[in-house]
């Protein structure tokens, strides 16, 4: 089956905001075995939303709306499909209650426009919205599925797992699953050097490489009958993988380096505090916007002015005056006093050049140290000279801070 | 003159990117007074990319494309153009050599696939590509303009700027301009009422307001002919909304807080230290973020135990026992550490209940204490609510602490 996604809403075509909808319908159909073939976008407008159904019915299966579905007059999408198809709307009285619930919750005044959002056209199975105040439907007409849905990604999103998923697979004779392997430390090309028979004699799963800005992902997506289990098919070729690339893969599907960080903290019970200079508290930022932080990150220094080392962080003043801010012994000095100062069983810390200022010939931007040491004795010291401007020299070396506990808990290192 | 976009690429309809490139030539699309009627995305098929060429001529004066300009055979874009339009591709000397250049600089064996980037349908005026090897393309054909633009971002956007917009303004008898405020510290339905006169009277310049997740902004967009200066327009409105606003108004275009407030502490000679305990370390990443930070911001503790909130802020243990680490008293503490550790002249520090656990009745998930004082005697310390899961509640507190900097600065608080 063959799906074109039409978004509809001016804003869209203002520029005001991008169409994610479209993607993250994208993704769902794509792991579920349909094409989507076009996307589309159209404005508030009836005419131009009817033409536009016109052209998709002649070319698709599934026709996905998405926007246009609330109570103000400019909102047209169930109105118009209703006229393309010539069927009538009719009121859905569980979606009245629901509609009036939802406001009397919030002791909120119902408007008589509100009640535009329980009409739908004859026939449709309508799609509760938990997260808003338009229901969703879902319309088969001369051998064509009309899937409509709301616009804002809080509303649609819960509705498509919930609705929208189980009726599509139900239509299905096939189970389709997706694991995605999260990689971090290895380049695209030796990455896939080292899989490349596996992406050759791929089939089912699929295996399919994709490269982010500065990490990498391995989609495995298998097929299987209803009653089989595709995840069956996806263990073997990961085990394969896995043993291949071994220990750049960090994590699956939502994992992050910071998340798995954090988890391998709380496994371990191990505490960790972090001396950051030209990462400026972004590595401390990283590791505590996961729930469950507070139990293992102790503290966080962002020595930035040379005072800070020296006071806070007990750098002495002749590393700093011999070798600078930014060398490998301030960075050790940093990571021992991060510890001594903390009491974590685990020390970070990272100085370097993030620009645009402050290069020079013999320390460019980009130079940056990174050192990780236990209160054991364990310590390492890293130089990089990193790409790319502030922001990415700042991002790459959190990430390649992350990554460097990461491995050393994994290792055992850190014991 | 109504436009038509049409992104071309099997990466779309997989989901893997979300369409940017789109809501990018919108926005400045609108911004020249040019209507958008339609987005369509095609995969890498030529046959479907004719057919969306064909629906397009029929209802748009300008059709741009995004993508397929690549050196593979999956990149058809201008072939397929070329094919629809009945006109042959021809090679540009000026292309090829810049594509010969551009390897010649890297270092890189140039392919033979790689002159398929300088083959472009006959009459086109070639854009060159300055961040990439694609030229892009523009064609006047029976009325139509067709604009062929590369698909990455970081070449399109600045083709869009140098040659596109001169391009389109030079067809135009019109000039258009938008000025954008940026706007924290206030509700939308208030703003709105401020300014209801104003939005009401709107004609030239347009007014336009925005909300974002926790900021808003309007959009002024006025239009003149080529010999006027539309900013004139602008100004006048411009002059009375920040009457009616106030120093909510934190700046304009693309400014940030952190932007902001760097800005002002680098004019009026200051500098800044951080400690906090829920957000983690955000506001000294928000802060470092600013190229220039080094000159004001002296240090950041990320005071997430007890245990660093006394040894090294040296909050009193009393306080955090008869208060609790949140609460009106050990933030007061907690900046006072920070100014007295630091030596800086302005000092913020935040503490507070990110979630999702640690919440308890008297002291939910949400609750934050935010202080600022500087080394004179100036103090406040404001209690906050805050609604949304942990990033939220952490990403409001960074900006709340950000905005009171910003106004303590900014009214002569601290001097």
């Amino acid at each position: 089956m063959d799906a074109e996604i039409i978004g509809v809403g001016s804003e869209l075509l203002l520029g005001q905001i991008s169409n994610t909808d479209a993607q993250y319908i994208s993704q769902k159909l794509s792991q579920l075995g349909i094409n989507v073939f076009y996307h589309t976008v159209v404005g508030d407008n009836s005419k131009r939303l009817k033409k536009a159904l016109e052209i998709a019915v002649d070319r698709v299966d599934i026709i996905i709306t998405t926007g246009g579905l609330g109570p103000t007059m400019d909102d047209i999408t169930k109105e118009t499909i209703a006229e393309f198809l010539g069927i009538p709307l009719e009121l859905h009285q569980p979606s009245v209650d629901r509609i009036e619930n939802y406001f009397a919750k919030r002791g909120r005044t119902i408007s008589q426009n509100n009640y535009k959002q329980a009409y739908f056209p004859k026939g449709s199975i309508i799609l509760s919205n938990n997260h808003g105040t338009a229901p969703g439907a879902i319309l088969e007409y001369n051998n064509k599925i009309f899937i409509i849905l709301p616009g804002p990604p809080r509303e649609l999103q819960p509705m498509f797992e919930e609705h929208v998923i189980p009726y599509l697979e139900n239509r299905s004779s096939e189970k389709i699953v997706s694991r995605v392997l999260k990689i971090y430390g290895i380049g695209e090309s030796d990455m896939e050097e080292k899989i490349k028979d596996l992406l050759i004699d791929q089939s089912n799963p699929t295996i399919a490489p994709l490269a982010g800005v500065s990490e990498l992902s391995i989609r495995l997506t298998a097929k299987t009958s209803r009653n089989e289990d595709p995840f069956k098919l996806i263990q073997p070729i990961e085990r394969k993988i896995r043993e291949r690339l071994g220990d750049v893969v960090y994590g699956v599907d939502d994992d992050t380096l910071e998340s798995v960080v954090v988890n391998l903290l709380i496994e371990s019970g191990k505490t960790i505090a972090t001396a950051e200079s030209c990462t400026g508290g972004l590595i401390a930022e990283r590791i505590t916007s996961i729930p469950g932080a507070s139990k293992v990150f102790l503290q966080g220094i962002v020595s930035y002015s040379n005072q800070s080392k020296i006071e806070i962080l007990k750098v002495s003043k002749d590393a700093i005056a011999k070798y600078g801010a930014v060398s490998r012994e301030t960075a050790e000095e940093m990571v021992k006093g991060i510890i001594k100062t903390s009491g974590a069983d685990i020390g970070i810390a990272v100085t370097g050049i993030a620009g645009p200022g402050g290069g020079t010939k013999d320390k460019p931007v980009g130079l940056v140290y990174i050192a990780v040491a236990d209160n054991k004795g364990f310590l390492t010291v890293n130089r990089y000279n990193l790409l790319g401007d502030r922001k990415r020299v700042q991002q790459s070396s959190a990430s390649i801070a992350l990554d460097s506990i990461r491995r050393a808990l994994l290792n055992k290192k850190i014991d």
